[in-house]
């Protein structure tokens, strides 16, 4: 077994309102600040022991969609590295 | 001016406590999953115009320091890509 992390990242749908992004935008323009979109995430970073890395990235994904991701309205990505 | 997408990851420091994070992980546990730590981070992808790499990753460093990021408890990293 070997150590990896995982990382997942979970994002909103196209289409789907984020008012709380809408409102960090907003925020930093009357600061002073030129941007033209922020789209807001969640990101997850998981330690886990697996045989090899496509075990460790199954494993995240299940976990992705079991727990951490809504699929009615998220998209998820898994990314796996080692660990040191 | 070229098209960039900087992404924000803004994290909690280390000891600072993350009870969301731990109940995530109790959750997952109660799944059958088994993983040996989970963290949570927020992340911002935001798409801005600038001269050159540099100048996009300033400004975004700029936006986490003023409003994304809250130094006394958060560290935060930015990556800039260009957008096609």
């Amino acid at each position: 077994m070997t150590g990896y992390t995982a990382t997942v990242t979970v994002r909103l749908k196209h289409g789907v309102l984020d008012p709380e992004a809408e409102t960090t935008q907003r925020a930093l323009e009357r600061l002073g600040f030129e941007l033209e979109d922020l789209r807001a995430a969640d990101r997850f970073e998981i330690d886990l022991s697996a045989e090899d890395p496509d075990a460790a990235e199954e494993r995240a994904g299940e976990m992705a969609e079991r727990l951490l991701a809504n699929p009615t309205i998220h998209d998820f990505d898994v990314e796996v590295a080692e660990r040191e």
